[in-house]
């Protein structure tokens, strides 16, 4: 099984500011936790990290993993509450996905309370922390096991 | 550390209606894998279980568990999005808690896209079926571990 | 044929107070002419009434009933307007139901005028005073006895 | 006793198209209905046939039976959402009138929610078909008889 | 000088429903004060009646009149609020005209509080009853012997 | 019959500023063609100015005219949209007042369309210029007059 | 005379949770100081407590003081902007009555500030701590006692 | 193929009013081009043309061309944006259409900007002038013969 | 201890008018009750009366009494629903204050559903008549006695 | 004649994804087609073509035709529903430009029901398929043939 | 060059109250430093301060500018909010002006977020203190010597 | 000091197109009279500047400044509306920004009316032209000169 994980704008400023907000792992460590935890406990799973503060960029990688990866798993950080042409991209692949929030977001500004993404997403993970990106590979992981 | 899982109104009719939207477990079973997740992974950890389809039952069991239980995971069911006085309780023992939905309630009717309880949570998970409680309990076992 | 006639908060009081809204009949006289219409009018079908003033009550009730009914008439009071827990508890048994108001929710406040229950009932009548049992009944005994 | 029974704009096109919805009959076959009834079960009773898909032609009909009918029973079609000036011209021969419609509006598009004639009707009926014009008549025969 | 004084849907009902709301006067007793005044005071003036029920005939009515009449009095009826078509057969002879109302239409229900006319209208007068008509004449007659 | 005439803030800048807007005349002129129109056509009738860029002024002086005036022409100016405590004021007098506009307000800025006097008013009139006061002048004669 | 004192959901917890915002005081200590107060104060005055978690029971206690209890002080906790059922309740009853909060809700969550029962009441007492009850009892007696 | 081009309230008076915004042609020349287009391009094309100032007309007319059309061009004027009516014929006779306006309706007054029947149409065409109805006729010709 | 009560706009007219809404005392009447209450009840403590129909009037006496008093008592009439500047100027002296309603605004137009002042006061109270007063100084006294 | 021809985000996935909403051309044979139509059709005409994912690109790219190119036409994708710096960058080089949308945007989400491009377009052109863009062209090249 | 430096309610109490919001300066500081930047800076140059908590004496002020000034720095104060009449004063005397906030409007409450002036004004300046005025000064200073 | 200046999308074409709109300077002679600016009259202060039409780029320069500048002026151009992580990336540097806008932004469409980063900006200064950067410098200079 490939799963991508994909973190949008800001978030590679983890750990390093506003850690009150967002925890005080570094993106990369949060990265490493995932591929430990892939290789302990996940046989046969294949794992691709990407981080882009640009739209575009991340549009991109969603077109060019296609058929190249089972499922994703998105922080779509600020794009979340903006981005049309993201949900289209997801979209256009057809990949299963969740949507996962560091921090809770129903706790934040009004206009973090809607996204564009989730009535497409198959779940959704709000302030579990970096912790919201393993239990979404679970998911992925469980659900995709049973459909394969 | 003592946790309370929550089920509100109509939580009893799992997996006997309605699969497609809400899986094939009964509550039972569904509680019987918790069980069984906490004497396998959370040693030393209690779990309390309860359901009911009366608002009243459901604050009048919160205030019971007040500085009996140190964490509450709660799927309020249709109670989310309707209930002010169930969101005063949780806040009158203030515990930390997590809102689990089966289904991803993003997907479904926009009322129930607002919940009267999530900026008052932890974490919210949605979608991610009756996996969601197990992620809800490694996320508040991982947390308290933490403080305590 | 067996239906069920459920009466939300408040229409125990009905005949006692502000008859000049709900009329001048009591419940009981209420539930009488409905049986007396059942004896009259419907052979083989079977009525079983019930009210409540606690929503997780009605609830119960309905979950009780399932398998053991095939249809429901029910007026949800002031619950009409507020409670996605009955509108779920009718889902959860898929029986067909038709909504009754004895007064016409539409010539009163602004609140009275959305209804969780309306976009899946079979039917609602609202402002036929009593005789909106009577024709809720009527309805769901032809429509059964055709599918039956 | 004189009842008007007005069907708005497309109604005519009853049972030919969209039986899903609106059921199999055609419109004079529902009429028929309603005359049969009317013969066995309401005695000294008149009823008045009216359909057109012209506003204009439905208000100059009401204003044409002021003082001819004691009743109207109406199903407004999309003039429903639309039209003031059709509540003001019942407003205008101040006769009782009961609001039907054939499928259940409130399944419907949102913008099939909202009704400029509910609030002055003394009932709505909704979704039971043409039945519900039989129901209609019968809550106006008694509640004439009773005022009579 | 040539007006045309054009009445929406209901106004042929003047006089004889509602007088508490509409004022005691037939329509024709108010165009018979109207034709008076004219006689009485404004010299070289022509006067043209139309009332309808009907939108397309009004619609109809004012397209005809398109350089036979030089301002329009309109009370557009139940049509002030819902109608398009009306503002854009307005607009298509390019006349002045006032807006007149025989009640104020602010202090009733609040769907009469908008109107597709009064933006494009030279003056609107609510509440003056028959008289506002006067007014309304008076202020067109005024305004056109100026500019011509 | 004693009136008054209340104009609110900047109509004393009338004739001065704007002219393209509220018309040419001064708030003088305006007021002497009243007087003369008073003189000329309204017996036994007594007219008084007032103008104030102060609503507590205007409240003031309404309160001052408590059963020596019989009714109020009144142009609110910008307090029209934003003066709940003008609304009051007229209130606690109970005088029929006609509400006047020079310009037509419904053709400007959205927030002109809402007026917190409009409901209690006998008549609105707006964009007849400054003949709108003489036309609410004769409706008040005329309506006090019947009263009378 | 004769009062009933109804507390809503959570206020069962005053004292022990929360103190900065409800106050220290416990329920118990609050309705001893009622007591205390008619014993004092209010000659002839009987004064019954009831809390409840459950919108059913305080509606059956509703109805089972009908035409046994005077005058009626609610706190009706989260249910305040809820339940229509208690709304239609108290109007069951055709009691008058007080709303009492302990807390300002207008300086809280903006949920907070619209109530179903305040346009029904007598009278609202917000923020004034547990003196709102004694407020309220004073209130009622002196009014009922002008009625008597 | 056999198409129905209906024009909506006002389009009559194209070309003489307005040419600013509707452009210079009249309906009649408009008409000529479209059945020019047709002799030259669309072999076994037949061009049927409507145009009414009344709803109920084009209502009739609509269920009229039922099966004896297999498809419609509207341009519904100022019925677009108020006409339930119009949408429920079209959904009647269940034929694709193409919705076209001349001027560019989202660049006009925001009413403007929501249509009863663009989510219904196969496609929309705003602001092409009288080219959208060649654009409209192009595209149905080749969806249908697509189809045939 | 010295407070301040402020009445706004139009409270200078009560009793001599609407006293089926505000009651039938003169606004001296109940100040000499408030003057009454203060001497037989509150030693040691100076109550201060002020009046006006003027916004800047009062802003300037809050102003004034800024380190003149301890807290201020205020029913600001129309301007609850108004002034922003009537909150900042009570924000600029920063005294507990205690808004009061003669009646219950809550039942009355829903523009007098929402103030400026009430997250801002200590309590609202709306609906009590004079004694709300009452209620307030003695609110305002019990919590200056435990803060001095 | 010069004309850009601009493709807005996802739409190089064309004919790859989702056929059954898009159609199953791939952008490059709609772009054949378009190239094949201005060849056979257009004399002395060029088109260029640019497809991004990419905002900022796409801004870039309108800049970069400045003077270069006469008319643009684009289907924005998700950028329709969310760029003002898209209408922005348009308004920077004021070319006219036809919005095109390959399905009809009005039968989908609401949120693409709105696009801060169509007020600025001289025609939108959406549902038609990729015969859109074709309309586009002849529009714009009619168009800018006749100001030529 | 001739400035009107005008100061809406409570800014006579700056410096005195909420410097943590509006900063130490007190009124009378602020003056003199933007007399003394007139002096320093700004030659033949004339400024005029006013400060007022009565919007009608503002109006007056202005009006008494007319032709007296050329430009006009105003800080509304809680009248930005809610003063339609202060809108039209500065539009009668046809002044540019700068709006300035001390405070930054946009970090405080919604309803300061909407200004009754802003769409009127030259430039807003908000929250960069009493630098505002300063700022605002000089861009006047700029703009009207590049006209004059 | 140091202090970067961001343009945001288009205004790249700053004096090249819509000088009406923009003024008619170049964004490179706006960039050197700030130039020169900072060294005429402020020591020991460097600026950087920057412009970019990507979302993307302009996120990844915030956070390349992070620790390297002491503050921020930024023109979001179109951003400014639509970009949360825009407002995510200048929360992650946490350095104090001015948001500028050349045109004011109040006197054009409603949707530029709100601002994502308004309220998280020290201050707002929009319609000061070119002039408004300076002001910003100013400020920020002044303020960080404090705080040093």
């Amino acid at each position: 099984m490939r799963f991508a994980v994909i973190q949008g704008p800001n978030l590679n400023m983890l750990g390093v500011r506003e850690p009150e907000v967002y925890g005080a792992l570094r993106l990369e460590e949060i990265q490493q936790k995932l591929d430990k935890a892939v290789a302990d406990l996940y046989p046969a799973t294949d794992i691709k990290h990407f981080q882009s503060n640009h739209e575009g960029q991340i549009i991109d990688f969603i077109h060019g993993i296609h058929q190249r990866c089972d499922a994703i798993i998105i922080n779509p950080g600020g794009l979340t509450h903006t981005s049309v042409s993201l949900r289209d991209a997801l979209a256009s692949v057809a990949m299963p996905f969740v949507e996962v929030h560091l921090s809770n977001v129903f706790s934040r500004e009004s206009f973090r309370h809607h996204s564009y993404l989730s009535d497409q997403a198959m779940a959704v993970i709000s302030g579990a922390g970096w912790r919201g990106y393993l239990y979404a590979l679970d998911l992925l992981y469980r659900q995709c096991s049973v459909e394969a």
